[in-house]
């Protein structure tokens, strides 16, 4: 039963989540060479982040410094992971943590899991869902008000709802004139478009191997400015050369080296962003002459899109299994990632599909529209 | 560079660290089904554990709680974030834990994350390296002294350096006598040998997939007894289907498909434990007719074991390559996994070699030896 395990997609996966997470053929080369336990380890001398063979040193500590224009940067479990451990370093319990009313799940939970305040910097709400680098000023007052002492913003970029990317060089601004560092989710963007965390003003940065960078989960990437970094990854007191909050090592398996296999893929296609926003911004002006409306950025500038679909509900009403019938009817013609049971309002991703394969997407739309009305 | 990397091990690889994390077939053809990012989240509503398509629910909820006979189970990154969160969430920050001296590093590592005060428990030293429950009721005093708060007791079982099997349900008792609840180590042992936790008396048990379950590296089990596992897996207070200590999820990738496949086989070879110990038993007998001297339990009741080896380290003096000698010539006689660089001892492992390859291993190092002594 656990042995002969099948994935059952359709050929155009346009789930969000998976769209940036799929491997190149190197990558999956590198699956089934480096697949046992901890493969990787073989010539340890004592530190993942130095391990020469294979050259996981250099990716570390040259390429992705380069990479994400920041100091240092470590593997991590995934963006979560390493949200967490940059605020269970730079915070004390009790402390305050700001962050965008748009913020993944993950981050409340890291902070959850750091015994974190949490002050929300809300959004502009429907149709824009927008956040300003003047509500991060209130936030931080607000905390203040509340005798908190506020020790790092967060910024979702973009943020995993709307794919709604904020001014975070305005904001980095304001929160570092109060001193607080500003802590970048990049799970969506590293990986996908190009990010630079010195220009955007970001002092700690992560991203998401699986999400977005053509890796296999669970890995990611935590970057910091070297005044952050000395503090995120202190070696231990007794063990000098493990660092604590990494617990000694993180991604001792495959996954790492799918991120490296991936990469010189990855950096190309950061490269040809422009197009694929491109693709994103037709599509939905696409969806729109169905009346499937998109909202949050417009126009959009990213690849994850947000749609209101108040006919595909109306349909639901009457259509054969419910609200699942836009699942079936979908996945019939080759499509699948829109959640099973969503009719009124769901988000997905272009990324990475060509002309050809949206308009598989659309031409699925409009016939399941037209057949039922 | 990054992009067709090749693992250079030789045919038989010695190394403790990966002789348990030997892929099963199935396991291999998971990883290419299921390399892809967030692949195991296709059908998710929510929370990890409990998908059933593929059939993480089950394996979570009924398979892995019979196996190690404990009421719940979690799948983590490994046995370090396992460890981590246990003492996470069940001690305050300045708690006591106290830990056999034999500890891995990524206990005491654990510990320090979360910031706890550790107390050891001294093993007998050399020959043995016991470690004793009256061990741990001195440590618990010693604590007390220290007007500590001691919150958890750790074993490791077997620890990674000898291999060395404590009496775990004599520790057990003893930590209970004190109300303190037992964390069962068992990175080297779920997934080779028969280990159930109520049996032995522990209240947390952590596995490692990658070490010892056939799994690709980082994938484990975190599994307690109800009064634990309340809090350890602990809802998040306003994300309510989210567990706040494994941030939601863990291992969202092929890692734990690996786990999955490869779980049958591993049922089957803990039912062969016997042999494996046979195995482990006349390979150290064989050892020390070459007079390398096995320390640690004797007779051996594990496959991990720690030989002296003054006579390799004598011809490493005037050997060429100086003390890299060994590591080469094993490498060129098809065999690899002890340290580079090791001569006067070193640890390694018998587990899943049969006979005929315990005989290239064996026949390596007489041949070496003759031909330098
Ligand atoms: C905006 C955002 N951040 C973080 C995450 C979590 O990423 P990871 O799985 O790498 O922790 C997600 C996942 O959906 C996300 O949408
Ligand atoms: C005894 C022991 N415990 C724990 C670990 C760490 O296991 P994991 O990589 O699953 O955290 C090791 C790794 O060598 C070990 O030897």
């Amino acid at each position: 039963k656990f042995t002969r395990l099948k994935r059952d997609v359709a050929q155009i996966n346009v789930d969000p989540l998976q769209r940036g997470g799929i491997l190149t053929p190197e990558a999956r080369a590198a699956l089934v060479e480096w697949g046992d336990g901890y493969s990787i380890c073989d010539f340890c001398a004592g530190m993942l982040d130095h391990i020469r063979n294979p050259p996981v040193e250099e990716f570390v500590h040259s390429i992705l410094p380069e990479f994400l224009d920041i100091d240092e940067v470590r593997v991590t479990h995934g963006a979560r992971e390493g949200k967490f451990a940059a605020m269970h370093s730079l915070c004390q319990k009790g402390d305050f943590v700001v962050m965008d009313g748009n913020a993944h799940y993950t981050s409340v939970l890291a902070a959850e899991r750091a015994g974190l305040n949490v002050e929300y910097v809300p959004s502009s709400k429907e149709p824009d869902y927008a956040i300003s680098s003047e509500g991060y000023a209130l936030a931080i007052e607000r905390a203040y008000e509340k005798k908190g002492n506020v020790t790092l913003a967060l910024l979702t970029y973009p943020d995993g709802n709307y794919g709604n990317l904020a001014d975070a060089r305005a904001i980095a601004d304001v929160c570092h004139d109060y001193g607080v560092p500003l802590l970048l989710n990049g799970a969506y963007s590293v990986g996908r478009m190009p990010v630079k965390a010195r220009e955007l003003g970001a002092d700690i940065i992560v991203g998401s191997g699986h999400k977005s960078m053509a890796a296999c989960g669970p890995v990611g990437v935590l970057g910091a400015s070297e005044e952050y970094a000395r503090i995120i990854f202190k070696p231990s007191a007794t063990k000098k050369n493990k660092e604590v909050e990494l617990l000694g090592c993180t991604v001792r398996g495959a996954p790492l080296i799918t991120l490296m296999a991936s990469f010189p893929t990855v950096v190309e296609r950061v490269g040809r962003w422009p197009e694929e926003l491109e693709n994103a911004r037709w599509f939905s002006s696409e969806m729109e002459k169905m009346d499937l409306v998109q909202v949050g950025d417009r126009p959009h500038n990213h690849d994850l899109m947000f749609f209101l679909t108040e006919r595909l509900y109306d349909i639901s009403q009457t259509a054969k299994g419910g609200r699942y019938f836009l699942y079936r009817e979908m996945k019939d013609r080759g499509v699948c990632g829109i959640k099973p049971g969503l009719t009124r309002q769901f988000k997905l991703s272009t990324y990475g599909l060509g002309r050809p394969e949206l308009e598989v997407v659309l031409n699925a739309l409009s016939e399941i529209i037209e057949s039922h009305e």
